[in-house]
C-alpha cells in the first residue's frame, strides 16, 4: 500500500492506494470519529462492493442509500435522497458519510457531507479509475444545474481517500478509458516525462496491468495533492487541472448529461485545447498531433460532437466557472507538459478551433 | 454609525449599525470586488427597499430575484430560484450576492452564496430586528428539510453586514416582537445586567424608541460577534446561542413552517428551557417567573402549542443538530445570565417540562 498526503494544515488527509484495501477494516474505522455512518453508493457499484464496506464497519451503526447510476442524476433532486436518508435514520452531526463509487457518487456524497447539518465527516472510497486519479482528491463537491455543470457545490475535504485498485478489475472498458483522460491530463499540464511514460505504457494501462495502473494512479494523485495543497480554492494554479474541462463541460451539458462520460468529454476537450493552442502558435503541428494521438490511443474521442454548433459551444462555454467579469479564461498549452490559464485568444480563433474539431 | 468587527482572521468583517445606511453607496460598494451583483429579497421587502439598494449599486451590473415571504419557503426548491437567476444572468464566480430582508432571505441567499460555483461573495443587509441582532451575523446559512429545520446549509461568512435601523420603522409589530426574543436571549445566556436593562427598557423597545433599539442591537451584535469569533463552527460555546432553539425548532416544524415566526417559537422555547431548568433545581421559582415575565412582556408566547403532544415534541427534538451520538444536548440556565449546554437531565424531567408548558 502507498500512502500520500494532501497537506492542508489541520485539515490534511491521507490517500491510501493499494490492492484489496476494502478488506482492511482498521484503515476505514480509524477515520470515523462518531458512532454512525452512511454509505452512499449507486445501483452499479453497490451489488459489487457494498457488503465489503459494510463488513469493514462492523461495530459502527451504518445505513446506506443507493442512487441511480449516471451523470444525469447528479442534481439537487437526487441529492435530496441523501438528506432524506440522513434524517430518516436520525444521523447526527458526528456521523460520517462514505462515498462508495465513481465521480458522480463522490461529488454528490461530498456535497451532502458539506451541507448536511452544515457539515459532517466525509470519506471517499473511489471505485473507478477517474475518481481514483482525480475527483476523490481535492475536495471539489457538487451537483449539476440544468444550465451548467458543477454549478452548485462546495470545497469540502474528506478525512481520507481509500483507493482500492482491485476495484478496477470490474470496471467497464469505456470507464477505464474515461479515467485515462485525467491521467493524460496530468502529463499535458505538468510533466512531459509522464506524458512520455504514458506513451510507452498505454497498452499496459489498457490491459489493466496492475503495476502500470498503480504507478499512474500514484503519480496522478501526487500531482493533484501538490496542486491542491498549494491552491485549495482555485485562486491560481489549481485552474490548470481544468485542461479540456471547459470544452468538455459544454459537450456534457449540450449533449445531455450522461450521454458522454465525463472523461470522454475531457478527452475531446483536451484535443480542442490543443488545436486552439496550435492556432495561437503555442504548439506546433507535431506537438498537437502527439497530444491528439495519445488521447486517441486511449480510445477516447478527439472530435467535437457535430450535434453542437459553434454558436452552441460558445454559449455553453460562457457559463463556465472560469468566466470572470465576463471574460472566459481557458487552460491552453504552451508546450507538452506546460499549461497556462489565459484569455489571450480572440473569439475568431476560438471559433476556428471549434470548427477544426468537427473533422 | 457604529462599526463592530467579527474577528475571524483574514475572513474578518464589519457590522455597520445606524440610521439611513441604505443611502450610503460607498459603504456597500467597497465590499463588492467584482463587476456584478445579485440582490436576493422577498415580496414584502422588495417594494420597500429594493430601489434604494439598487441605487447604491450604480455603476455595477446588478440583477435581482424576489422570493416569496415566509419560513415555509425556506427550502431547496425555492433556493433553486436563486441559482436559476445566477445562471440566467451569467453571473460568475466574482459576483456578489446581497441578502436584503429578514432571516429567511439571509439564510437562503447566504447558502446560495456558499454553494453557487462553490462560493461567491456575500453581503447581508438585514431589514428585520431578528436578522439585525442575530441571523445576519455569524455565517450560519441554510434551508429547512421536511424532517428538520436548518438541516441543509453551510457556515459561510459575509464580507459585511449593513444594519440600517430605519428599516425597522416599517416592520410589523409581530416581527418586532419576534426580534426581541433573540435580544432577550443574549441577556439570559450571557449578561444579567443586559437582562435588567431590557426589563427597564422593554416599553421603549416596543414603541421603537430609536436610541433603545440601537443600543439593544449593538449589544446583541457585540455578544454574537465575540461568540462567533471564539467558536465559528459551534464546537463549543457557540451552542449557547441556541437557548430555546431546540424547543423552538420542534414547534416551527411540528406546527408547519411559517405558522409560528422563528422568534415566537424561540420565545416559547426559552420559557420551556426555564421550566426545565427549574425542574432541575438550577433556577428557583422567582428566577423562572422573571424569565417568563420578560418574554411575555415582549408580547411573545410563553406556552407550548397544545397541538403538539409530548411524544411529538420528543420526536421532533430528536433530529436537532445538537444531538450527538444519540444524546440530545440542551441549552439550559444555571442562573439568569448564565447558560450551559447539557445532557444532565432525564427524559422524565424533559417530559415534565413540556407538560408544564401547556398551561
Amino acid at each position: 500500500m502507498k500512502q500520500l498526503t494532501v497537506d492542508l494544515g489541520e485539515r490534511s488527509y491521507p490517500i491510501y492506494i493499494g490492492d484489496a484495501l476494502l478488506g482492511q477494516s482498521a484503515l476505514l474505522q480509524k477515520h470515523i470519529p462518531g458512532k454512525s455512518a452512511l454509505i452512499v453508493s449507486n445501483e452499479t457499484v453497490a451489488p459489487l462492493y457494498l457488503s465489503k464496506v459494510s463488513a469493514m464497519l462492523s461495530g459502527i451503526r451504518h445505513e446506506s442509500v443507493i442512487l441511480p447510476d449516471g451523470e444525469e442524476y447528479k442534481n439537487l433532486d437526487v441529492l435530496n435522497r441523501i438528506y432524506d436518508a440522513c434524517l430518516n435514520h436520525h444521523l447526527d452531526r458526528n456521523t460520517t458519510i462514505i462515498a462508495l463509487g465513481g465521480g458522480v457518487v463522490g461529488d454528490m456524497a461530498g456535497f451532502a457531507a458539506a451541507s448536511y447539518q452544515r457539515g459532517v465527516n466525509l470519506i471517499q472510497i473511489p471505485t473507478t479509475l477517474l475518481s481514483q486519479v482525480d475527483s476523490s482528491v481535492g475536495g471539489k463537491t457538487g451537483v449539476n444545474h440544468a444550465l451548467g455543470k458543477n454549478m452548485i457545490g462546495a470545497f469540502y475535504q474528506p478525512r481520507a481517500v481509500i483507493a482500492d485498485t482491485s476495484t478496477l478489475n470490474t470496471l467497464p472498458e469505456r470507464e477505464l478509458c474515461a479515467g485515462l483522460a485525467e491521467i493524460i491530463k496530468y502529463g499535458l499540464i505538468h510533466d512531459r516525462s509522464f506524458f512520455d511514460w504514458i506513451n510507452d505504457n498505454l497498452d499496459a494501462l489498457l490491459r489493466r496491468d496492475p503495476r502500470a495502473l498503480a504507478y499512474a494512479i500514484e503519480v496522478s494523485c501526487q500531482v493533484k495533492a501538490d496542486v491542491v495543497a498549494a491552491d485549495e480554492r482555485e485562486s491560481g494554479q489549481r485552474a490548470l487541472l481544468n485542461l479540456g474541462h471547459t470544452f468538455g463541460h459544454a459537450i456534457e451539458n449540450g449533449m445531455g448529461y450522461g450521454q458522454w462520460l465525463h472523461g470522454e468529454a475531457v478527452g475531446a476537450g483536451m484535443a480542442m485545447a490543443a488545436r486552439l493552442s496550435q492556432i495561437l502558435g503555442w504548439l506546433d503541428a507535431d506537438q498537437t498531433k502527439a497530444v491528439i494521438d495519445q488521447i486517441r490511443r486511449a480510445k477516447l474521442p478527439v472530435q467535437a460532437p457535430s450535434d453542437l454548433s459553434v454558436d452552441q459551444f460558445i454559449e455553453l462555454m460562457s457559463v463556465d466557472k472560469k468566466v470572470l467579469d465576463g471574460v472566459l479564461r481557458l487552460v491552453l498549452m504552451k508546450d507538452i507538459g506546460s499549461a497556462v490559464v489565459t484569455n489571450d485568444y480572440t473569439e475568431t480563433q476560438l471559433r476556428e478551433a471549434i470548427k477544426s474539431s468537427y473533422v
